[in-house]
């Protein structure tokens, strides 16, 4: 192995104290504790409209999607959605309220989503959008977008109307992110 | 290096195409991701009274909390409440809405806990508690809460009396789950 690799090498057996398979390198014995991890993003609202960022990036490059991303060390959940929103579509965002926690079981991931507004007017894509734009509840480029959570989020607020005080929603009944 | 250090040999860089530091481990040249875990819990009511465990395990053995641990890959934040219920109180527990997302960035948590209630009348310590026990919430042990988030969400739970449509709770304004 050399640093190149960036891999390790590892095999799975039970650390001892444990009751589950972990991975644990062959070489140097360090035990890679894998959980799930944390999206934070947001729903940026500008009166009927919400933000989406078209993705430079892979995967779903060219597909819309919410902003939001891995929340990282030294953060709050609300921290991290500014900070995406910052980051992909160079917004300054307030967050309103926690909109929704979606867990996606396949790819071992929790999402963290805020409802928020913008503080200021400027919006424009950062390094990881095309293209940012605000999309009305009826004009949503359903058959355009990114991830099925970024679906679940979009109807769940179409559900909403006028109404502020709701209980936060979950992934909807059977689903778990999977792509068919 | 052997296996029974456990440890690998890490040093701190920026990876080839990241903007932040990495654990990298120098023997091996894996890079260890850092990102916030997501501990999962419940508030299980049982009429006006709540479910809460005597810790048997450090930290903060012998203090009261409620039934959460982390999360495992391959579960939703859902099925993780419902697992710890089981193994910290014997209780098999329905989960009935979202509660509160509370983020801790001292130990880079984020606690997902939800409202539930028992399915079966049955509770016992399971291996990593001491007690379990049933309280009204004018008889929390205040003082003998283990973490500053179980006394957020028991605080918070009391503020709700019977609303049963409310916006999710989220750290109390200002705090960061700092011990004092």
């Amino acid at each position: 192995m050399t640093p190149a690799d960036n891999k390790g090498n590892f095999v799975r057996r039970v650390p001892a104290g444990d009751t589950r398979e972990r991975e644990v390198c062959a070489e140097c014995g360090f035990i890679r504790y894998e959980n799930p991890k944390v999206v934070a993003g947001s729903l940026v609202l500008e009166g009927p409209r919400i933000l989406l960022c078209r993705r430079a990036i892979e995967p779903r490059i060219g597909f819309w999607t919410l902003p939001a991303g891995y929340m990282e060390l030294g953060e709050t959940a609300e921290d991290a959605a500014r900070r995406e929103a910052r980051e992909e579509a160079e917004a300054d965002i307030a967050i309103d309220r926690l909109f929704a926690v979606y867990s996606i079981p396949r790819i071992a991931q929790v999402q963290v989503m805020y409802l928020a507004h913008l503080k200021t007017a400027h919006v424009a894509p950062g390094i990881e959008s095309q293209e940012v734009s605000f999309f009305g509840l009826d004009d949503v480029p359903w058959s355009e977008l990114a991830f099925p959570s970024v679906r679940w989020a979009l109807t769940q607020l179409k559900t909403l109307g006028d109404t502020t005080t709701f209980a936060p929603f979950a992934n909807p009944p059977g689903e778990r992110g999977d792509v068919v």
